[in-house]
């Protein structure tokens, strides 16, 4: 299943979002349905993550795409068999809560565990928005450089876990560890972090555990 | 030299903000002194490409760098020996017009061949801005993917040059050259296009003949 829709983004209207954003927390509360909001740049690994992640693990899961142009994200996504929303911004660079909570009817949620919402490219504008998530989850790569969460920190502030991805790229560009995750750890000590390769699989097993460990903590609390 | 600027996003008036973009190329216009606005995502080497076109070729160049947080390109570029002014902007996600604007009066312009501006890391706002730029010029890497452009159609439509940097790792990473130039091709037949890799050395030469070639260009306009 895979929907598109167009988005006029001069409609938004920041404060009355608010009040979608906790409406969305409030119904997949009641269903114990988690929502994850994925943000990082454009190229920084998002879809390939999802990709990876989907239909493994026994998580019943859907996707909410939400792209400037385009449904090739969503595309990919739904040739893995997982219910997909494509959301077109039309040139808007995030998405808001009213555009998510419009396409939430539109998925099984009796039938799923998560729901996960992969915005729009950006590593500056998403991070504003809340869109009723449980939880931001901030994707960097590791060609993008160390200096990223120093220099975007609103998204590193706000997000519950830090993934830097493309670790296998680590032999090939200049990329200093230490520094990535100590400027990590400086503006959000309680953040999970840990890296990954979605090419080769090393450390891939750690994104599925916390999925559940987040998905359990929901529904108990 | 070196100058931090904090801004107030909110001060931004975008109607007003196109008088100013008129303004700039106005001046720049009757000095000879070409401006080059640099866009594209996080970490797709902006910085590095300066660092790297800067005190060669003869090019008598200034930089204005704009970031949602910190001085780290800025100190970068400094330590080339170019004059560098920092634009802070405060979780703003592009450069506006007035803002570089104020900052010009603060360069050396009549010893100047070119401005460049490196605008915040973002490949869909900073498109949308006139900050009275000769040519804005897309950065897209290829560990980004290539399927930036049409998933982010706008730069790419409204760029003078198209530049695919970090090519050494091409042996690295699934990256499909003809499908990255064919959308290039569709979005902007007349923009200039290469790739190069500031690691490698391989294709720098043609950034420099084409700065020298747009400063004839205007000079002879």
């Amino acid at each position: 299943m895979m929907t598109t829709k167009k988005i006029d983004v001069q409609q938004a209207v920041m404060a009355e979002d608010l009040g979608y954003a906790e409406r969305i927390r409030q119904g997949l509360g009641v269903k114990g349905v988690l929502m994850v909001n994925l943000i990082g740049s454009p190229g920084s690994g998002k879809t390939t993550l999802l990709e990876k992640t989907l239909g493994r693990d026994g998580l019943r899961a859907a996707v909410i795409e939400g792209d400037v142009a385009t449904d090739r994200d969503a595309q990919r996504i739904e040739a893995t068999g997982t219910p997909t929303i494509q959301i077109n911004t039309d040139g808007g660079c995030h998405l808001e809560a009213h555009w998510v909570n419009d396409t939430l009817d539109e998925l099984p949620l009796d039938e799923l565990d998560i729901v996960f919402v992969e915005n729009v490219g950006n590593l500056v504008c998403p991070a504003e928005f809340d869109i009723g998530e449980d939880h931001k989850v901030a994707i960097s790569s590791v060609p993008e450089g160390p200096d990223k969460p120093m220099k975007y920190p609103l998204l590193f502030t706000e997000a519950s876990a830090v993934i830097l991805t493309k670790t296998d790229l680590l032999p090939h560009v200049p990329f200093d560890q230490d520094l990535y995750w100590d400027d990590v750890i400086k503006l959000n000590p309680r953040a999970e972090r840990f890296g990954l390769s979605c090419l080769s699989g090393d450390g891939m097993e750690r994104w599925p555990d916390l999925l559940n460990r987040w998905l359990r903590e929901k529904r108990k609390g």
